[in-house]
């Protein structure tokens, strides 16, 4: 039996402060070769493509009245004053459409900055959190992401693997059940590894057409354990299809161990509310459960966290 | 010596409408197969990975006062309300930051969506412009782009191949420049393929330090007489470094003619704001002019135009 | 009994285009003389002050995932940021704290500008709805309003006179009872008056702490039928503590027919949202149900409807 | 001559804190009594109004980039829909438009929270400066002033005075200079007023129609000097027309000492950004220069300032 890993102990073993240079803003991400990605593109074989992010729309998973605001898609011009006849400039029903975006850059399909978060009043690589700001994130924002996150991407299936249609609320994944799911669905996984774990909790919340008790509710996903796991395997990075990757209640005294400890120490890479279910239907079917991956998020300065149109391609 | 095209002659040598069904709602993004993703992907030869987006920022190139807002990035919390100890849940120097942004689509690298234009009151495959409206395009919305744009990227670095540090503002590219630039870069093109015209404009306006100018202003690029030539190639999307892919003034009775007759007829997929710089001086050091491109924009249901970030591969 | 009011009928009684002028943008507040004011700042006897605003609030009554965004209150810079050490210039603990809003200029309490209505595709005074376009309203916008709603303000509250906490959802208010209810309070009203008609549905609202069934649904207040009434005596303005002042259904094949043939026809200001309890509490207790009213919306150019902050002094 | 006055000199000439109790969250708006605001009603001879607001627009008065954005005015719906046909429940041209707003709360005419400045890391009435977080100010936000700001204002116009069209840049108004204008003016000041400081700075801007060096930079107005004299007499609030009322530059070592001493220990009001001329200009012709006021912010929650439209009556 697993003892339970105290954070302590987990950051003990997982530190990766240092380890590439003390001005190092990459985490786990540097585990990423380019020899990596050229294995990874060897895995196209049959020139197929899947986005894993969900649609970004003011219909979304974050709760109403939250802080964290919901895309607002909002149009600056339209056909209609095209129309109306009131775009400057047109003439014989020439004209355009315009529009903007107001949003939580966390509020949809996103990467976490190494910036997000913080413990002992760091963050990754020693950096205090005073360096995060009014003005944003002067170190470890999601910009030093935007090219390096181009690899191999293996999935975890989990409810299907278990014959399910979705994880429970209270599912934790084990690392036993992590190494059950990559033998039954027949992958291995490597160093620079980007995993995506596939919970059905996503799923189940599309299937019912309610995002209300999504995001900041209980949610399935690995415990604090798996995080030496990763660490020893040299995972680059992972994601799910929950808001917070991990699980929740935690079973520590913190809300998000894995993002303390995670992020904080072992500087890695978590992406939340990633769409999974077609290209896991794909991989049901073929029986490929690796492919090629290409996701850098939007690089906004300073920020915290980004959103990503993740391309996974067989 | 190449006559002059009328708007009307080029929509109808180069109009796409029902060529792919009347539902279709791809254009030239059809022209990318499976078969050319799987090729696309053997020019990954070492491993580099090259982002073609701008930094998103307040100090953008968007001109101040316009309606198309830079991206304003905020702080939702940050580094420093844990310090003064009220963010909730903290211990032990425990916490978060978190951000939002507010900005026009549009506003810096971007893909423009089928329904961003239209002529004679219509969008791609003759669908009324009343079918964007207050609440944003109900047909041709950059969703559909989200998983299709990947496959093989060409550059065309035309004041590398010309000896210059930028084409200047009324320079023009014609057809023969265009040629000659592919046979001086030892490059083929082929159906299918996306063209990053790099015109070295941006790179003119980031050494400025100053975008004041650069939005809604002349500009390099090609003229109306390229479309045919696009479209005889099956070409799948393009893109450059400048505000709006084309020449201007275009010498049309249109300020915008390849939009009007490019998005509205043809169906091409347009990129604009696309920083090339890095990738081309990398380019010009390996003599290797094409590469494996992702450019999936982030999917906002109804939306005219979206941020991506273009992730090149070689 | 009084006959049904058809949307016709109701135009031809009400109709105030031409009456002051072609070029007038102030509809109904031409009542509002100097004189009236004069009068009204007699009303100041005790020199106490009300707000009707509603605290303009995250948490607030448009419903959630509407494209009417509730006020969303973001920090700019705050204390934290000067304990963090982070703001520029600050030395012994000297700094500041700075926001913004997002928000719908009628999500809260606010006038409606004589543009936001149309019917038969005309605005008030006979303008063409084209002149409200992505731009804004080019006539009849909100600024027109900025100074001249300054006046005598007259309660009537309807749930104290029949000895409710508030009209059901289905009740309408007729002349009949309007009239009885100024019996009753022992007021009179006059030309150039400002009504505030209290209903109790917010205070509803208010004291079960949910607002998510306020916007957009059934709602007590005056049909169509008390327009006319309205009109004859030469009412500047009235606002309620309803979303649309109007009683909802309302029985004609429109859905706010006073919007229609009020704010058109007639050019009346309306304004909504109102928070009327405490001032009505202490008419009920002085009997005096009239006032000194000073109530300018923010004027923001092109805008359909503003915030307002409306004082009431007796 | 006057000696220099020192910061901390000044804070303890004017300290208002515990002087309303321990709990004031008012400060000088105390000094506003109801009989105060019933002489105040009697200055109302001519029924006359005026908006005090400037328009509140994207063309502001806000430097291009600066995190504190200009109004953003953003139409949601407009008679362009209506005319397409695309609004839901239209029928005979009926039809609304509704708008947004993104704007910082003190991007034009606004009121200060007293929850605005610090100072030796505290606000007033010895609140700790982590009292104002990212969900904005839990103490002496704006919402306090909402009611209360109604009463007599005094119109002070410095450059009519000196019979100039503004003050330049580097004048600096000394309270002799404030005296000599009242006498000039034959106004009396009293407990309770609020004071309008023109120095004709705006009208400057206003006629160069470019703001572009409007804010941030020097300005015309009272030095630290004349805040023990403000205090003496009791002045409920101040406003002006420039962007921060007081001089810049200051001579002292902070760059804004008036807000510093003046909002944090003597509790008082200040507005910014109020639009004079109008006014002045009917002063100047009736020669009255006392009136009725009343200026109530835009009650948001937690805000350290908000949007006025304050209404003169006279």
């Amino acid at each position: 039996m697993q003892a339970h890993l105290t954070i302590q102990a987990a950051i003990e073993q997982v530190n990766n402060w240092g380890r590439w240079g003390a001005d190092d803003e990459l985490g786990t991400l540097n585990y990423i070769t380019p020899e990596k990605r050229i294995r990874a593109s060897q895995l196209v074989k049959r020139g197929m493509t899947f986005s894993l992010s969900l649609p970004f729309e003011r219909f979304g998973l974050q709760p109403p009245m939250n802080q964290r605001l919901n895309p607002q898609h909002i149009m600056l011009t339209s056909g209609s004053d095209l129309l109306a006849g009131t775009q400057p400039g047109q003439k014989g029903g020439y004209g355009y459409a315009d529009d903007m975006i107001i949003m939580a850059l966390q509020a949809a399909t996103h990467w976490n900055a190494l910036s997000h978060m913080f413990y002992d009043y760091h963050m990754y690589n020693n950096r205090h959190c005073s360096l995060v700001g009014s003005e944003g994130a002067t170190k470890n924002d999601i910009v030093v992401a935007a090219s390096p996150i181009v690899g191999r991407a293996v999935l975890l299936d989990f409810p299907r693997a278990l014959g399910v249609s979705w994880l429970s609320e209270d599912h934790y994944i084990t690392v036993a059940e992590i190494e059950r799911t990559l033998s039954q669905q027949a992958v291995h996984i490597e160093p620079g590894d980007i995993l995506l774990f596939r919970t059905g909790h996503m799923t189940r919340f599309l299937s019912s057409g309610n995002w209300s008790e999504y995001t900041y509710t209980n949610a399935p996903g690995p415990r604090l354990e798996v995080l030496p796991w990763l660490h020893e395997r040299q995972i680059a990075a992972v994601a799910s299809d929950t808001w917070a990757f991990e699980a929740i209640p935690s079973r520590t005294p913190l809300w998000l161990p894995i993002h303390a400890v995670g992020i904080v120490y072992m500087g890695l890479m978590i992406g939340e509310n990633f769409l999974l279910d077609e290209w896991a239907s794909d991989c049901a079917h073929d029986g490929v459960y690796d492919a090629f991956i290409g996701a850098g998020p939007i690089p906004f300065p300073g920020a915290v966290g980004a959103p990503v149109n993740p391309l996974v391609v067989k």
